[in-house]
């Protein structure tokens, strides 16, 4: 068993913050298996490489802090994950339990994390709980430590911004080299090599390059479709620094606009501007996504908006707060979030402008440097 | 509600396979909300971007075949999943699940993936479905359709053979440009590149580089670390190939060989040969993992054989079935799965050495072209 104090900055602060949030709601411990918390919490950074593929978990409580790993990350656990008391199950998680079965008897009132745990394994987790302490509860928290993550310390804005940073960089680049011929796979794969050659420590996602038609499909994987001129090319990608994503929508137009890509993209960068001005803490989350929509609705493109406004960017490119129609949640000083409107018209393609900002206690910061937009 | 004949080849054989399944354990229908598993029965190619962000589900029964799924993704929907009916929840999942109420009357005991669906969406659905049919039963299914995927039909195989073959000419471009002082990040990058230009629709997963110590750690992370002569180098990457991934390890000793070098490596590679001998439908995935660590243990480095001898690699570069020492299936023909024992000396580095192969009635055809391996 670790006494907390062992644990480093920043890991400490983060840890001491949500033993509070768990006496708030009288529990007396947590297992954490989302990998962007564990990290998080812990700074163990191997990702879980495929859905349904663990690299370990954390079990914390007062006093208590476990990091369950299998042997492949043995070296990870000890180097990265300070303080940490490393559980190296080594003849698989069930047979290697009863090495920590002593340590978690301090917590009788157990969370899980609802949102990552999938069903078999928590039952699984839930057998070798009960079977330790019989009065034992398991109960499911959804995303308490997200709620956490969702404010970010000044380390983590850095990050994030140098991130951002990397990603204007590699738009600037990428644009340079925009030819008629070009295939979107062509050109998503410069984007990745730019990446690389800025020093990006990796894609936050897999980058979308959309043209013409294949514009009014939000999320498109790119094509073999080569781009031409008159139609418009929506470009959305992200570098991670050191970890943490960063999140960039853009939309031009090859060649000369044409009227309705003007009245598009105006409305678009109109609808943008008016909610990166009327953002800011004190707001829901769903209040936030109505200064967007309400501008688009009002020119009668609401059904074109076909998603949210914006979400939280950090270890995960997507992650809390949620800047949707029903997203109830408060906004807070120190959260980085996306401002996203879109117009997705079948047939003909899209736009889709994507800032990034940081709330601030009286509205919010625009982190985007490069700030150069179609005026028509 | 759509009829079975309608969804076309190769889907529909796989769609009547899985009611087979159904059946057999009287079940009536499955929400299938694992990504690959999801592809594999429809045709619908979204993946899911980040662990607890669905793309979508099907719902599986006798007459049915659903597709569920954001209006995000309504034109791949309708274009890739042919003979789905298209649900495009446009309110949100609970808000327009009304829209399917009627067409899931027929099923009243519906299974779910345990192991895919998280706590969280397990009781939403568990809900909507409840509200439905009252009697409904939700029962957990355990990688049912991960079963049936395991053996591959003839379009399947010839998709992974092209995945490593485009593996293998990469491997060789990589190894011509190796140079004393290029990074382990730089040499991952090289891998990237080559498998971009060699036509691979990308990555398996990302790519191992792991020089001198580094090499170690079976799942290392490529670093800024300089590769140098009088050490080994292990490598481990893999393209895809219309969805399909390949996966390949390869340990190369940079400069002359050292003795322990020549007697890790030669261990490792008997092992294999052995496995590969051995290895072949009617054995059990036990029994093949045995096949290959009674070698490594009888030269006393049992336990530096830190992980499972193998796993399957389709849709997924990790499916089933699973060959580690306590894996209880049975091989059977048509299952591809890799061979890859390796040994890890903390502090000094590690050998691996994977190749793939293809389970037949009798014995087992390796799928690589490329056998040149160091002989000491």
């Amino acid at each position: 068993m670790i006494k907390k104090l062992s644990i480093p900055a920043p890991y400490q602060g983060r840890v001491l913050r949500l033993l509070n949030e768990l006496k708030d709601r009288s529990l007396s411990g947590i297992l954490v298996s989302q990998p962007e918390n564990r990290r998080y919490l812990s700074g163990f950074e191997p990702t879980d490489p495929q859905l349904n593929e663990s690299s370990g978990f954390l079990i914390i409580g007062k006093g208590l802090a476990i990091l369950g790993t299998d042997p492949r990350f043995e070296v990870e656990a000890q180097k990265e994950a300070k303080g940490y008391f490393p559980f190296i199950y080594r003849k698989g998680l069930e047979s290697s339990w009863p090495e920590i079965k002593g340590l978690l008897k301090p917590i009788k009132k157990m969370a899980f994390e609802s949102h990552s745990l999938n069903f078999y394994t928590f039952q699984k987790f839930k057998k070798l709980i009960r079977y330790q302490v019989n009065s034992l509860l398991f109960l499911p928290a959804y995303q308490l430590v997200e709620e956490i993550r969702a404010q970010k310390d000044r380390l983590e804005i850095t990050a994030i911004r140098r991130a951002l940073s990397i990603t204007e960089e590699v738009f600037r680049e990428v644009l340079k080299t925009l030819r008629p011929g070009k295939t979107e796979k062509e050109i998503a794969w410069q984007i990745k090599h730019w990446i690389h050659l800025k020093g990006g420590d990796g894609l936050a996602f897999e980058p979308i390059v959309a043209s013409g038609p294949n514009a009014a499909r939000p999320h498109a994987e790119p094509t073999e479709r080569e781009i031409k001129k008159g139609e418009p090319i929506l470009f959305d990608f992200g570098s991670k620094w050191k970890g943490y994503c960063s999140d960039l929508s853009r939309t031009v137009f090859f060649g000369r606009p044409t009227d309705r890509f003007k009245e598009v993209y105006s409305l678009v960068r109109q609808t943008q501007l008016q909610a990166e001005k009327g953002i800011g803490a004190g707001l829901t989350t769903a209040a936030a996504d109505a200064l967007a929509r309400s501008v688009i609705e009002k020119e009668g493109y609401g059904k074109f908006f076909k998603h949210s406004l914006g979400h939280g960017v950090g270890l995960a490119t997507h992650e809390l707060p949620s800047l949707g129609p029903n997203s109830p949640n408060l906004l807070k000083p120190g959260m980085v979030v996306t401002i996203e409107p879109g117009i997705y018209l079948p047939g003909w393609g899209g736009v889709r402008l994507e800032n990034m900002v940081l709330i601030q206690k009286k509205g919010a910061k625009v982190l985007n440097k490069d700030q150069s937009f179609y005026r028509f």
